[in-house]
C-alpha cells in the first residue's frame, strides 16, 4: 500500500552526477583500488586553525542557542567590513544575511523571486542547484548556450535573443562552475544594464571569490544596490561542512528576506556563526592566501598537462577550482569517458551532463581539490590511458 | 531606482509574532527594564556535557567537510537504533535523513509533496511555519478550528467536513505547538485509517517527543510505514542552535528526498551530526531525563498559577514546553494583551493570533523555557496586574 502523491516540480529535478561518481568512487576505493579524486567541489584544505579554536571558544562559552533569523550581528558587521576593507564598497549591515550554506540563500532568494512561469535567464553549462531551485518554485530556467566564445558567460546579445515575455531576472555566477571564468567589469556594468533595461532582477552567485587567479574581480555590489549576492563561508574560507554563508539584498527586500529566513530555516547553525567570525582576522587570511598559491600552482599545471594530453581547454580558468576541458579527440559521450575514467583507470571526473546540456557531452569537469601529488597520479594515469 | 519583483506566494507569509515580542524584550532589557521571558520556544538549558564534548573531539578530528546529503551514516543508525529501543518500532536507516533542523526538513516535505493549488489539512491553532511552507508552495492550508473540546487536535468528523476534491494531506503535530497536547493511540490509528481512505499522505510533527507528560505518546511509525515524520534534536536533545533534525519518509520516497536535500542543502552541518550522535548515550539520556522533569514540575507550577490568577486552560499540557491560556476575563484582545503584559508589567508572551486565525485574539502562549524563579517572578507580576 503506498498512495503517495509526488509534487510535479519534483520531475523537473535531477540528482548530481558528481555524487553518483563519488559513491562509486567510494566502492572501488572500499575493494581497495586508488582514487584520484577530481569530481569534488570541495576544498581538500581542513578549515583553518583560527576558525577552529573560535568554535572551541565558542563551545567553551556554551553559545548553543538560535542567533537571530538573519543572523549574529557580530558577523554580519564583520561582512560589511569585508566588502569596505577588499571591495572599498559600503553595504550596510541590515542588508546582509547570514544563511545555512549558499544553499540556503539559493533557496531563499528562489522563493522571493520566481512565480510559477517566471523566466529566468541563466548560462548552460552552470552549477545545477540553480535551474533546480529554479524549476522547484515553478519557473522556466531559460538557458544561454554559452562556450569559450564567450568566456562561458552570457554576451548581451545572447541574452536579447533568449529573453521572452515572461522573463524576470538574470542569474549570474562569477567565478562560474563549472569553466571557472570570469566577469569582467564592463562586461558585468553591460549585463547590469541590460538587466534594468528590461526590469530584470540580477542574482549573482559569488561563492569563489578570493578564489581567483585574476587582478580585477568586481563584486556586483560595487556596480548596483539593486542586485542580490550570494556568498559562502564553504570555497574561499574553507568551511564547507559548517554550512554556512551569507545573501546580500537590496534594502526593499530586507523585511521579506527576514520572513522567509525565519519561515524556510529559523537561523544558521550558531557555532558556525561564532567561529566565522574568526575567518576575518589576518592570522585567518594569510592561510587562505597561502591556500589560493596552492590552488593556483595545481590550476597551472593541470591546464598544460591535460591540454598536453589532448584535452582542449577553451577558456583557462580564472577562479574557482575547476577546469571544464573538451574530450573530443577521446569520445563523443561525457558520461560513458567518466565511466571508463573511473572504472578503468581509477580517475574520478564529472561529466558536462551534470551542468546543462549545451555541448554537455562534448566536456568534462576537472576540479583539483586534492594535493600535487594526487594530482600528478592522475594525469600519468590519464596520459596512459589516452596514449600520448 | 528600484524594480524587483517579489513573487506573490510572499505575500501569503507573515513574519513570527513571537519574534518582535523577543525584539521589543531586548529592547526594554537594554534599557534596564527586568524582563520575564515566556515567548520563546527554546530550552533555557545550554546544550549537555556529552555533546558538547564529542563536538570538541570531532573539531580534534578535523570534522570540517559536507557529509552525505542524508546524513553520516552513523547518526542515521544511531537514529535508527532509537527507534527501536524507545518505540520498539524497526525502521531501515536508509529512510532516515538528517537535515538543518526540522525547518529543512518541513521544508524539503513542502517541496516533495505539494503541488500548487493542492489543499493540506491542518489545525488551527498550529506552528505557524508549517502553513507559510504549505502557502510557499503554491498549496492551500486548510486549517481545521480546533479548540479544547478536542484537545486542540483535529477530529475525523472535522476533517470529513473540511475536506475537499483538492485535498492531498494531513498534517499533524504531536505534541503540538501552541497547546502542547499530544494524539493518543486510538487517535492517531482513526487519523490515519481516516486519512488513507482517501489516499491522503500524511506527516507527523514529531519535534516534542520526549518532552512529554503522559505516558503513552505513539510515534507515527510504529502505526505505519506510509507517513512522513518530522523530528529534531533541538527540543528534547537541547540542541537548538546547531540546527540538525531528521525525517523519515517511506521507502517509496527515498531518492526523491536525497535529489531534492542535495538541491534544498547539500547536507546538515558536519559538526552537528558529530556531537548529535553522543545525544544516543546514556549519559546524555539522563541529563535530558532530568531536564524533562524539571520541564514538567514547571508545568504543574504555572498551570496552577495561570488557573488561580483566573486565565482558563482548555487543555492541559500534555508535552512541549507551552501553556494555551483562554484570557476572556481580562480582555478581548490577545496582541493588545500581550502589548501590555511586556510593556508595562515586564511579561514576554506570544498572542494566539500567532498560531493562526480561530480564536486566536482569545489565546496566549506560555513558554516555560525559563528557570522556577524566573516563572514566580512572572506569576507575581501577572498576578498583581490582573488584579487577583
Amino acid at each position: 500500500m503506498n498512495f503517495v502523491k509526488i509534487a510535479k516540480r519534483t520531475r523537473a529535478i535531477s540528482p548530481f552526477r558528481v555524487m553518483k561518481v563519488l559513491q562509486r568512487a567510494g566502492e572501488l576505493e572500499a575493494a581497495g583500488r586508488k582514487i584520484v579524486h577530481m569530481e569534488v567541489g570541495e576544498p581538500d584544505f581542513t578549515t583553518a586553525a583560527p576558525i577552529m579554536e573560535a568554535a572551541r571558544q565558542a563551545l567553551g562559552n556554551g553559545h548553543t542557542h538560535y542567533s537571530n533569523a538573519a543572523g549574529l550581528p557580530a558577523l554580519r558587521d564583520a561582512i560589511a567590513g569585508f566588502y569596505q576593507d577588499r571591495y572599498d564598497v559600503i553595504v550596510d549591515a541590515s542588508r546582509i544575511f547570514v544563511t545555512p550554506g549558499a544553499s540556503g540563500g539559493l533557496n531563499l532568494l528562489a522563493n522571493l523571486l520566481i512565480d510559477p512561469d517566471d523566466g529566468i535567464l541563466m548560462a548552460d553549462p552552470a552549477y545545477p542547484c540553480n535551474r533546480n531551485l529554479i524549476r522547484l518554485m515553478g519557473g522556466e530556467a531559460q538557458l544561454i548556450p554559452v562556450d569559450g566564445a564567450t568566456g562561458f558567460q552570457p554576451a548581451v546579445g545572447q541574452l536579447e535573443q533568449a529573453r521572452t515575455a515572461n522573463s524576470r531576472g538574470l542569474w549570474l555566477a562569477s567565478p562560474a562552475n563549472p569553466s571557472g571564468t570570469v566577469i569582467g567589469r564592463d562586461h558585468l556594468q553591460e549585463l547590469l544594464d541590460w538587466s534594468a533595461r528590461y526590469r530584470l532582477h540580477t542574482v549573482m552567485d559569488e561563492i569563489y571569490h578570493g578564489l581567483h587567479y585574476v587582478e580585477d574581480l568586481p563584486c556586483l555590489l560595487e556596480l548596483s544596490d539593486d542586485g542580490f549576492v550570494v556568498n559562502s563561508f564553504s570555497k574561499y574560507f574553507g568551511m564547507t561542512g559548517w554550512r554556512i554563508g551569507w545573501l546580500v539584498v537590496p534594502e526593499s527586500c530586507i523585511e521579506l528576506t527576514n520572513t522567509l529566513a525565519q519561515n524556510l530555516f529559523i537561523a544558521a547553525p550558531t557555532l558556525s556563526q561564532h567561529a566565522a567570525l574568526a575567518a576575518f582576522t589576518p592570522a585567518a587570511m594569510e592561510i587562505f592566501e597561502t591556500r589560493r598559491a596552492a590552488f593556483q600552482e595545481r590550476r597551472d599545471f593541470l591546464y598544460q598537462a591535460l591540454t598536453e594530453i589532448g584535452f582542449s581547454i577553451p577558456s583557462a580558468t580564472e577562479g574557482a577550482f575547476y577546469l571544464y576541458a573538451a574530450i573530443d579527440r577521446f569520445s563523443e559521450d561525457s558520461e560513458e569517458f567518466c565511466r571508463q575514467m573511473l572504472e578503468t583507470h581509477g580517475v574520478a571526473i564529472t561529466p558536462g551532463t551534470d551542468f546543462g546540456d549545451y555541448q554537455a557531452h562534448r566536456y568534462v569537469r576537472f576540479a583539483f581539490t586534492t594535493d600535487m601529488d594526487n594530482l600528478r597520479l592522475g594525469v600519468d594515469r590519464l596520459a596512459a590511458a589516452l596514449g600520448s
